[in-house]
């Protein structure tokens, strides 16, 4: 397998380079003795991980909250070491001088409640009550419960208000919940490659198709798999349904051609003889998937699925919509189009800017920057 | 789960019901002692389905092919007995007076060589050499294999030229292969919801993600699963993701919203409760896949993924693009355009009428007859 085709199928997973100065962040956490979900259920000894950049005001109103995709997290921009090879994914618009600017803003960012990376609270986690991991008695959560624990983050930082909550992805799934659930603490809400205001049935069923893999999985084993084999080959399966929903054929055919895994192995001969794309997509996830909690993932696709925003009717905030042209997983002629309307016909403040190019959803994290200019302005409005 | 919900997604599989007046047909069987394939393997005893409308003048000249999609087979118009519930899946576009006209023309449609849904040559069928079903034993096969299976078919019936060549979506691109297989046998190509003249990483990775839970379900057996339990649950979500791909969220939002499978089932509550397009879809899948031979599925797949056609530079044929304009699986704005380029470069006549609509790929197959006008036009030209 060409080393190439490996390095650009892990570019999938969006950890991109920077050009600027060097950036240093570390990994915080933030602990809640309880929360109560949407859902109804209490859980206990929250633990999230966070990081921030910048210092907060005395009037603690120049924050700006990023929330991250589904398979990301906190690490928003910086190096923890100054040796780490990536820096957080939007680092290319994160920093100082950058559009949210870490010397005039204090840059916030955490894991959401549940999480694929980390191991703190989530299906992963030791239940208090029993003393074994959760797994899938964990309690269902919504975007809407990420948000209040991230408001809960924010308050115990003497945050009051937001001048951008700002994130791709998933991550503009959040930022509407924030919009909606905080409207006095949210000036500005910048959803990049948005979902909208809800997820309509065909997202509902892509994301079920992404979790059908790891339940098949005979590891999954409903989910009680810690300590034990994981199913990383569902997990696998998952993140490639995943990756390619996020990418487009005009970046299938400049990474990879129709060219096969090896050059002597014609997929005509042999039903173990790939494509480049395959063989490259196959390793990647699988380096991937180690790294990932499988039921933490189908609790992230069942909080999309979930979501809808309460309280649409009482944003206050003006709203930057920054859609990728070639997206097709998150089709701005659809889904943007549609939250751009319900927005207007209430009176919200609303501007569209979209990112051009052919990398698909994914330009929204690899290609934010080109949305740099407009981010600045709208910074201002 | 409601009656109408399943209709809807059983709809997916493109049986649509026609206006006019009763066209009756039978399923006749093609048969050739034996075929050598383009990766240089022979298949003996070679049988093949298909079925014809109208009849063939004595010039041979006034004949149509019609190639059917990757779920389909020969059955393109009309109906097998008066009481069938559906007929063919062409049935809007195919008949006397529709725009493949039987009355006019001599219209012919077979199976593919390998067939999803038929029980003749493929590797569910008995291998002479073992009297046992052939599995993934049998040759791995081409769509130029198709059209070369089929072109024995048109011989052996008398037809000395196609006035035109039609199909939508896999049968799209037996289309381009006839005309550049057999220039001077193909007077008009109408490739319907193209996916152009090869296929391009993007989606070769695309149908390897719907093979891959055939293979990873444990019936599969490394195909031997004849006269065993079938893999049904692969072949389903096989099927989940090839429906999925071929629609649009402008169908799933007016089919079914975010309406849950059950009205006292809330998604929020428990793992088991799904939202109305996972019940539709599970059901539809599950009913479909028991019809459906998995091993064939995986060789359409492969199929799918070796297309290139040689000898484009050869094309005779004028041809008609009929792109869906809200297509998700063979964008129009990057598939179609880059084959009208490439076409047009080369002095071939090029037309492109693309089918208005929110229905995604499938309005190929179900909404053809918005291409109706157009057809009619482009088979006087």
């Amino acid at each position: 397998m060409p080393i190439r085709f490996v390095a650009a199928a892990l570019a999938a997973f969006a950890f991109a380079g920077g050009a600027f100065a060097q950036l240093l962040t570390e990994r915080k956490i933030f602990t809640l003795p309880q929360y109560t979900t949407v859902g109804g259920k209490t859980i206990k000894d929250v633990r999230i991980g966070y990081e921030s950049h910048g210092r907060l005001n005395a009037a603690g109103d120049n924050a700006i909250y990023i929330a991250h995709f589904l398979t990301g997290n906190s690490h928003a921009a910086g190096r923890y070491k100054a040796d780490d090879k990536v820096p957080g994914y939007w680092d290319d618009v994160i920093g100082p001088g950058k559009p949210f600017d870490t010397d005039r803003y204090f840059v916030l960012s955490a894991d959401t409640l549940v999480n694929v990376n980390a191991k703190d609270t989530g299906p992963g986690s030791v239940d208090p009550a029993t003393g074994r991991p959760y797994g899938m008695s964990f309690p269902i959560v919504t975007m809407r419960d990420f948000v209040n624990v991230q408001k809960a983050l924010a308050d115990s930082l003497g945050v009051k208000k937001f001048a951008a909550v700002a994130g791709p992805s998933m991550g503009s799934l959040q930022v509407m919940e924030w919009a909606a659930a905080y409207p006095e603490m949210v000036a500005r809400a910048i959803p990049v490659v948005p979902l909208g205001l809800e997820a309509n049935p065909y997202i509902i069923q892509t994301v079920a198709t992404w979790a059908a893999p790891i339940v098949s999985d005979p590891n999954w084993n409903g989910g009680d798999y810690y300590g034990r084999a994981q199913p990383a080959v569902g997990v696998a399966e998952a993140l490639k349904l995943a990756v390619l929903s996020a990418r487009h054929p005009g970046w299938a055919d400049k990474t990879f051609g129709r060219k096969w895994a090896a050059a002597d192995r014609n997929p005509l001969q042999d039903w173990g003889n790939q494509y480049a794309i395959e063989g490259a997509l196959e390793m990647a996830t699988h380096m991937r998937a180690g790294a990932s909690d499988a039921n933490a993932f189908l609790y992230l696709v069942r909080a999309i699925q979930l979501y809808q925003v309460e309280g649409v009717a009482g944003i206050r905030a003006k709203v930057l919509a920054v859609p990728a042209k070639s997206d097709l997983l998150f089709f701005p002629d659809y889904y943007t189009r549609k939250m751009v309307a319900t927005l207007k016909a209430q009176g919200t403040h609303v501007e569209v800017f979209e990112i051009d190019g052919d990398g698909g959803h994914l330009d929204g994290i690899l290609d934010a920057a080109k949305a740099g200019e407009a981010i600045r302005a709208f910074l201002k409005k």
